[in-house]
């Protein structure tokens, strides 16, 4: 992603197979555009779908595709993902290939010419079959990671009720077709521009969480794991 | 866009056009799921779009969908993004149906069970085909509106050259078909957890600019434009 022409094109014909040893195993898992910035470590993936906030889903149907921005949950090598049982884009997912993005923005970098501007990012791309999990065992371990992905409440809460647990979807995309992008760093200005009388450089960006907010029915203190987040970045917070 | 089941199925049906005076031109224009959270009104619709900061544009192809994440610009009732010539998701795209999502998150929204937890948010889903750009004047509108999306630098930056221009590939998504969700304020418990002990309530998330940081090769000051932005909310920021 960037304002530049050569990092917004990354992943169209595809990504690379993780289980792969640096040879694509087809067109779609090769990476054309913007190549220098892909990765296809899954340690660095992970840690970027660890640090994500929200993914957006894609799915095509006969009327168009649709993106929809969804929380997910990591656990056994899987995205889950998950909606009540009339989502549509979940219904229309399963079975079916479907691409997640998640995407963290971590500053502007605004070189000499627009031309030039890009930004600073880390980016996971996924593509795979959703599969509906109907095994039970299976849908509590994602409603777990779901819950637990930004800030772990699923020990400090009510537990589910079986009911609830009846009225939610569950879907998993397996973890093996993906990359990533990262970008850091300062504006790359072309030679020409070296002499050009224009200020450059990067604007960081960080999404922090501030004071926690009550509910009116709330009852008790804020439990140490909300307290904890106040002034922590989203982006690199590690408690799940 | 939620971890509770009524909101992240939003949109998979269609959106409202804005033309509609409230009933929804197809079934593709209606928004079936988590209704009393959409919105079709255009000012409202048009204040999240100039408040976001990346979309994340699907396309469908022979091998599935695809989403990306992108920059974009709006102006003259289009929302433009832009790529290298050989971008593959532009060129997939280009006359194709495509869809677009951009997402603010506002705050984790924490209740008594993990069943009714929540995020507060603005989302935008924009469809449509896209269309090439070819008139240079247009293009000249749309690479402004795009660099001058989040820090307007057009102005104080080197004018992009001709063989810039000639090398950038720029499609237009015309915001007809759309509509937002939002979702504002705190958990929403059921009745029956009333008197449960459990705290609940809001974790706001805001993203800010933090200093700027020069690169080797930058001349001169902090242009005002950038100096101005250390602290603020880049979700509320105004200056576009």
């Amino acid at each position: 992603m960037s304002t530049s022409r050569d990092v917004v094109v990354t992943y169209i014909r595809g990504m690379a197979d993780t289980q792969s040893n640096g040879t694509p195993p087809s067109a779609r898992t090769t990476v054309h555009r913007g190549a220098k910035r892909a990765d296809y470590e899954p340690e660095k993936v992970m840690a970027i779908l660890r640090a994500g906030s929200v993914a957006h889903v894609a799915v095509s149907t006969g009327d168009g595709p649709i993106v929809l921005p969804m929380v997910y949950g990591i656990a056994n090598n899987q995205m889950y993902l998950h909606g009540a049982l009339a989502n549509g884009l979940l219904k229309a997912g399963t079975s079916q290939d479907i691409c997640a993005a998640v995407t963290i923005v971590d500053g502007l970098v605004l070189a000499k010419t627009p031309f030039n501007h890009s930004m600073n990012y880390r980016s996971v791309v996924v593509r795979g079959t959703a599969r509906l999990v109907s095994n039970e065992a299976e849908i509590l371990v994602a409603l777990r990671a779901i819950t637990d992905h930004i800030v772990p409440t699923w020990d400090i809460t009510r537990p589910v009720s079986a009911s609830e647990i009846r009225a939610t979807r569950v879907v998993a995309l397996q973890l093996d077709e993906m990359s990533a992008k990262i970008r850091t760093g300062g504006p790359i200005n072309v030679a020409e521009d070296a002499d050009e009388n224009y200020w450059c450089g990067v604007v960081p960006l960080v999404t922090r969480f501030e004071s926690p907010i009550a509910n009116a029915d709330s009852v008790g203190e804020v439990p140490a794991e909300v307290r904890g987040l106040v002034g922590e970045d989203l982006h690199s917070f590690r408690g799940r």
